[in-house]
Order: structure tokens, then C-alpha cells, then sequence
């Protein structure tokens, strides 16, 4: 156990995994934790125990407060709270946050969607939390964010707020298309994963801008893997820059940032959208996706603390 | 048993499903039959015996000649055949024929691909034929030919020969993103599908046309969901609507149809392509997808017989 203190406990718990922060009132993280207890993995409603497995010997002394976001806050999670209408700042998810009965201090955000009467919908569930801690660390009140993930998040802030976004389902259509289509056939178990210029992942950035479309290219993944025109240990980093191309070419196109994009994420997935940026000529800017979580769940604690 | 004599055999034999024709001397259908006896369904490489089920008594009379077509020429069919380098015509198909060892009067006709040299490579199996066939049933020379299915085909054919062509994943990744992602946890499992005027399939043709890219429309599955902007019986029409719109803006725009385009199908499939062209304002033909493989089989046998 830690020396000082600790004053609050940031939680990301999302569909997969659960992340815990044990901070002390300065901010530092004076302990973590990431366990597989995602929402998808919590049995039977069982959160109450897992949310003891996950904080319970920060919290022996007494109730540390604790601030949660992610999908714990879904239908499928612990307690549902709302969808906040963009736009959509801290003060206003600050006031909307959910108790979890029988637990005390222990609230959850609620997530942003786009209103009623847009053209479509679209939904976030914790990354509007990491766009304010990404906007606040970057020292702007106005930005493009980009989230990469399973469902990539790119996010239009201004004034602090959260004005508009737009999902792609990137990561979910690789593991898709890699997994449950022709495409895999060709792709050997192991391979050394590359991104840099002139690896198969650059390849399938530039295959992305071709005429066609990106059904049409998919397919090209085949075609150039029967044919060696990209090495069998290149196709799954031509199908993920395939993707990533078109994301980032499309979301560039309808967000048209006029600075450096803010890239929320971290490791080898970041450096995949800082070389499809960089081929792309787009300007980004990398933020550490643990920070921005921590950073935005601090500051709605302290709004949510004090709403002066 | 018929009556006439058969004088030849038409097989198009697929992944999933084998489907052969008996025909008499003036091209009339005598006898028609289909199995799942696709190549992936036959262990060990038993090709001979499942051809002994699928035409065996047809043959009994004596080794009435059989063409087939489709993937039982690839690497994991029967007997392997070339792909013949685009443009390719019957002709050049005619020549390019691949006996079947021990089996007389039985031959396999090769693919079609895009050549050595060419930005990216594409291949088919089976479709070549159909592209034949439609084109001298059409009466044209020239034609813009669209086959849908799991891997639809573009086809640009000039002079009866076939010069271009693209594959997109529109079936495939249809499959993928239903069974196997997010999108299909909101849709039940029986629905009534529809593709009219009105219909969820008709609002994702028009999705398809909006900001964003496919990637981005693939979520509004989802999104329009969980709000019912779409209804759940209607999601997978909407992802069908999205897929196959995607699929003709893009093509149309590759291959600049200045006529009708023949859709060479059957069913269910080619009424949602039909309903997808004349939402997007493009002219189209049907083209019975059985006649067309019957007429191309046909003519390839001509050729063959007769290359003068």
C-alpha cells in the first residue's frame, strides 16, 4: 500500500477490461490496477464484487470517493446513466452523474450522444472523459480529437465542450474481416507486426485513397496476397492500414482539422494513426490515454465537488 | 430420366454448392440438379465421387462431354487451371481448358485475373462464364456487368471480351459484421426482410451516401439502433442497404456504366440490387444468373469443339 494518503479513485471499466487509479490529492497515482473484469466478464450482475476486487483494499480506511466511466454505466453495466445531448461540457456531466445504490461515493458519468433530430445518431461511453482530460492537458480549448480503438472516436471540442462525433467501426471490422472472412486464409498464425513507411501497413494507407471503395479493397487483400504483390506476413498490416486509411482519410474530410489532431491512445495502435497521419499529411498530436481518463475524471470530480 | 438424349453437361461448381445442368443437342434444359457438394464440403479431395453424385447417372448412357466452372479450378478444387490475363475472351477460354485425368470427355475452365503490372491484382472463378453467357443473351458486345454475391463482381466487357473488373466483399462483410461484431446483438433473430421504396433497406442506401465512409455508416447500425431510428427488424435491411449502397456508388463510379447494366442474379439479391440502382438513378437489366452459366458453358463447348 501506498504512503500518502489516498484521496480518489479514478475507474475506466469498460466492456473488456477495468482500470483503477489510487491518487492522492494532488493528482499523482500513487497506485494501479487492471484487471479483465470488464462488463462482458462480470457474471450474473455480480459488479458489486468485482468493483471489491478492483478498489476494495484502497478503500479499508473509509469510502475514498470513486469516479467511474465506460460502459459500466450501459444498460448491460452496474447502473445506467443517462446520455447527456452533445453539445456536452464537464459542468453538465459533473451534474449528471449517477449513485450506485448501496455503495457510498461512488458515482458514474453518464455518456454523450448526438440529440434528437440529428440526421443520425451516435453514442460515446467514456471517451467523453478522456477528450476533456486530453483538451486540458493539451492546453487548448478547442481541438480535434481522434480515440482509435475497436469503435474509433473522432470528436469536434470547442469551448471546453464536446460539439460533435462520429464512430467507425475500424478495429471491430479487422478483427471481423481477419477472423470470420476469406481474408484470414492467407495470413500465417505469427507475424512481426510493422507500420513504418514501406511496410504492407503503409501499403494498404495508399491502397485506401484508390478509386473503389473499401469493399472493393478489402478484397484486395486477397487478391494481392494469392498473387504475392504483398507478402503473406504483410496482409494482416495491409488489411489494418487499409482500414485505418480510410478512417482517418474520411474522418479528416468530415471533421477537417485545422491544427494538429489530438490522438488519444497509446502503443503500437497510436503509432499505427501517427504513420497513416504522417502519410496522410496530417498534423497530430499523441496524448497518453491513462493521463486524459485521469485528468478528465478529476476535473468532473472537482466540478461535481464544487459547481461554482 | 428425359427423353432426348443429353448431349452435354453444364456444371458450375462453387464453394458451397455444386448445380448441374443436362442439356440436348438445341440447348435445352433436360434435367437439372443442385447439392451442397460445394468444394469446401468435399473431404479429402473425393472430387470423382461427388462427381459420380452430381452427374453420374446422366452418364450412364455413355461419357456425354461435361464443362464445369467455378472454384472446383482453383487450388483447392479438382484440377487446377491458369487464371487467363485480362482482356480475356471465349475464345481464349476455349484454349485454356484443363482436363480432368482419368475421367473422359471432362474438362474445367480457367479464371480470369487482372495481369502482372497492374496497380493491384484480381481474380475470378466462375463468373467469367456468366459474363459470356449474359453478354450473348443481352445481344451486345459492350456492357457494364454486375454479378452480386458474397464476392461481387464489376465487369467491364468490350468487344466480347472481358477487359476489367473489381471484386467487392459486399456479401462477405455483410456475414462478417451481422454474426460476428456488435451489430447484430439489437437485431432478432426472424425479421421480415424487405428492399421497397420506404423500407430500412432503402434508408441505407441513402446512409450510404453520406459523410463519414462506410466504417462510419457500419456504426449508425448500432446507433440508429439503440434509439430506433431504425427498427430492430429492420437492421439488418439497414446494413444490407448500407453494404450494397456503398458497393454500386463506388463501382458506378469506377466503371461509368453509359447503359443499362446487366445484374446477372436470381431472387431475393438482385431485387435489392434493383432497388439500389434505381435509388441511385442507374439503369439496369436482369439476367438469370442459371441461363447465363448455361449459355456461357455452352458457347466455351462450341469454341472448343469448333475453333475456327
Amino acid at each position: 500500500m501506498p504512503q500518502k494518503p489516498i484521496e480518489f479513485i479514478a475507474v475506466d471499466w469498460g466492456t473488456t477490461n477495468a482500470r483503477a487509479y489510487a491518487l492522492d490529492g494532488g493528482g499523482t497515482v500513487l497506485d494501479r490496477r487492471e484487471t479483465s473484469l470488464g462488463i462482458r466478464n462480470v457474471a450474473d450482475g455480480r459488479f458489486a464484487e468485482a468493483f471489491e476486487t478492483l478498489v476494495g483494499c484502497w478503500r479499508t480506511p473509509g469510502p475514498v470517493p470513486v469516479l467511474m466511466s465506460g460502459m459500466i454505466g450501459s444498460r448491460q453495466g452496474w447502473v445506467e446513466t443517462a446520455y447527456l445531448d452533445c453539445p456536452a461540457d464537464p459542468v453538465a456531466v459533473a451534474q449528471g452523474l449517477g449513485a450506485v445504490p448501496g455503495q457510498q461515493n461512488v458515482a458514474i458519468v453518464p455518456g454523450v450522444c448526438l440529440p434528437a433530430g440529428s440526421a443520425h445518431r451516435d453514442v460515446m461511453r467514456g471517451e467523453e472523459v478522456q477528450c476533456f482530460g486530453a483538451l486540458e492537458m493539451s492546453g487548448a480549448g478547442d481541438a480535434v480529437i481522434c480515440l482509435p480503438g475497436t469503435h474509433s472516436k473522432w470528436v469536434d471540442m470547442s469551448g471546453g465542450a464536446l460539439v460533435r462525433f462520429a464512430t467507425s467501426m475500424t478495429g471491430e471490422a479487422f478483427s471481423a474481416m481477419r477472423d470470420h472472412s476469406i481474408l484470414g486464409a492467407l495470413m500465417p498464425a505469427t507475424t512481426s507486426p510493422s507500420w513504418e513507411a514501406g511496410s504492407s501497413f503503409a501499403t494498404g494507407v495508399e491502397r485506401s485513397g484508390d478509386t473503389g471503395g473499401l469493399l472493393h479493397h478489402l478484397f484486395s487483400v486477397r487478391a494481392d496476397g494469392l498473387f504475392d504483390v504483398v507478402p503473406a506476413d504483410g496482409l494482416a498490416d495491409y488489411l489494418s492500414g487499409i482500414l485505418i486509411g480510410h478512417e482517418v482519410r474520411e474522418m479528416a474530410r468530415m471533421f477537417e482539422p485545422d491544427g494538429a489532431v489530438l490522438v488519444v491512445g497509446g502503443g503500437s495502435l497510436t503509432a499505427r494513426y501517427a504513420s497513416a497521419f504522417e502519410m496522410l499529411g496530417l498534423s497530430m498530436q499523441a496524448v497518453d490515454a491513462e493521463r486524459a481518463t485521469i485528468a478528465g475524471l478529476t476535473a468532473i470530480r472537482r466540478l461535481a465537488a464544487d459547481p461554482a
